[in-house]
């Protein structure tokens, strides 16, 4: 294989474990119970494949700080900045620009989101090898077995044929709950996990296919001489770029993907009703993080952040309390979604400072 | 009528309110909603009854300066604080020493708990001026009709006979489910409230036979050749007196106790559970007090605190969501007596602040 890289997706804000996340605080720099963040993880997840000097992220402006804090061992110059936020196409293909400046076009990477929780490491690990040696050939991505018919995601169609490595039929749109049990059913629809794998020059050359905008930018990125002016262009372009995901502007676009199907406790940590599944619960399925008391009741999931004030659970089942220094949830854990009803409520009272 | 007085008890501590209630922010000083404290409420009804002049308030040495601040327009000397805390039989008789150095053994007194809502303030002036003219001749107390088989009460049964004022058959202690749905039942029993109305003379007399510890200490008190005469026997002679409760020590021993029935909106706003009743839930039956957001959900009561975080609540029923600055409670409504155990467990971690 020649030289690999990852480039893990930092730049996400998102409200789904408000108030513990913030536009400044966001999910992947939380630890949820752990010893590391959900993006600590992912970079020393993909630093053990690629080697942490060919691990770059990519963030936004707002976040950099936080995030080169959390990220010590990385060399400094692998933190790639967003000046203003332009969805994931764009920011793939800045970390591809900056991907084939270093070691050309044939280089491949891994493109990773930073935020989900990985339960098998080691078949993770297993599963991206395959997929960055199927990646210097085509567009390729992971597949998640689904272990139920889960409507939050979208859903990779498979094509007839192929082993461990299988043609993509269709990325197709998040289904209702009946569509999704069909899809599970079928044994012929995968989880779309949002990690890609494909080399620095094929990323070019699918951005001008389908993105001329992004190409165009990309190829000035590229031919820029020196860090300085390379900067500058980046500086001068990125912010007028189509803010658009990579799913919708190039891989249901493009012809020819690849999918690896993997299953490894992969988990997108969508809510707080995801912690059960990754942080083991007590004889009485709760999960407590931090130093709350709970006494009785089965099924919670009870969190005190750092500067919390004492929190005191009695006799309650299947409920979410999430305590911050300056915000308190608490919310049934089926339907822990309705935390951004919560978070529009603190918008509407003018709280900018909880968002 | 000569001379009535009013002697509110406000000594209490508690932490069925917890954790808005606190040792030094006791249950009497909190408003649950309304402009004014249960405290404020008590010491006004009983202003409208007896006058302010002879509105007197006993309460703990470490709550008399919060007490004072909350009661700006009683006369600062009806503020009488017990050195140290010794039960109610002690703090009365405190009140009736003060009240006969005042105006004679033949003042009657109203001792009332400071910390009872009560809806219906023109029944509740009624029946303590029924109580009140019956109280010079006899101990006289206020048993309220039952309106359900409450099992955390004290009941009274009542003799056979009398109309609008009933011989007291006896006081009995809280009684189980069972037991208490038969006293109910029968029509014969009312709910001890804590209320009685005897002159000065007679709190004297009573304590000397019942209780001839405190008896002795309040002749002294009475003996005393001026003001700072009084306080030094107060100090000399309070701390060493038994600590037991009026009902145990004298109501329960005392013969020829009268009763007046009463109906008028009580609640000893016994935890968190009772605030429906006393402040107007919305068509859902929830209470919600201070800025917090509640969603959805039907049955709550959620409460901010002055200084606490934001609160957001989705989608719950019947629970009790309490948040203070420091602290925070989360209980089902029909536990909300499972308080105590949260507050043991802030003991147990160390956290005085909290108690």
């Amino acid at each position: 294989m020649s030289a690999a890289f990852a480039i893990i997706l930092a730049g996400g804000g998102g409200t789904r474990l408000w108030p513990a996340s913030r536009r400044k605080r966001p999910k992947q720099l939380l630890r949820l119970g752990a010893d590391e963040s959900l993006l600590a993880a992912a970079a020393r997840r993909a630093s053990a494949i690629v080697g942490s000097a060919r691990t770059m992220v990519v963030t936004a402006a707002d976040q950099e700080d936080a995030v080169r804090r959390e990220l010590p061992s990385l060399p400094p110059d692998n933190i790639l900045a967003e000046p203003g936020p332009r969805n994931t196409a764009a920011a793939v293909g800045l970390g591809a620009a900056t991907v084939l400046r270093r070691a050309g076009a044939d280089a491949v990477m891994a493109v990773l989101p930073a935020d989900p929780h990985i339960g098998d490491e080691a078949g993770f690990a297993a599963t991206v090898r395959v997929a960055l040696e199927e990646g210097q050939r085509a567009i390729t991505t992971i597949g998640i077995r689904p272990t139920h018919a889960e409507t939050g995601f979208g859903y990779i169609r498979l094509a007839a044929g192929g082993t461990a490595v299988r043609d993509v039929a269709a990325f197709v749109e998040k289904p209702d709950r009946a569509t999704a049990e069909r899809y599970v059913a079928s044994g012929e629809y995968l989880w779309n996990s949002g990690m890609f794998f494909l080399t620095a020059g094929r990323m070019l050359e699918a951005s001008r296919a389908h993105l001329p905008e992004l190409g165009r930018a990309l190829d000035a990125f590229v031919a820029a001489d020196g860090a300085e002016a390379f900067a500058a262009a980046v500086r001068a372009l990125y912010p007028a770029l189509p803010a658009i995901s990579i799913d919708n502007g190039i891989m249901e676009k493009a012809s020819g993907l690849r999918v690896v199907p993997g299953s490894f406790g992969w988990n997108d940590v969508g809510s707080w009703a995801a912690l059960p599944a990754m942080r083991a619960p007590d004889a009485r399925g709760n999960v407590v993080l931090g130093s709350a008391t709970l006494l009785d009741g089965s099924g919670n999931v009870v969190v005190a952040e750092p500067g919390a004030p004492f929190v005191g659970v009695v006799g309650v089942s299947d409920l979410v309390v999430v305590v911050t220094a300056d915000a308190v949830l608490v919310v049934p854990k089926d339907r822990a979604q309705d935390v951004r009803r919560v978070v529009e409520e603190a918008q509407k009272a003018g709280r900018t400072d909880l968002l």
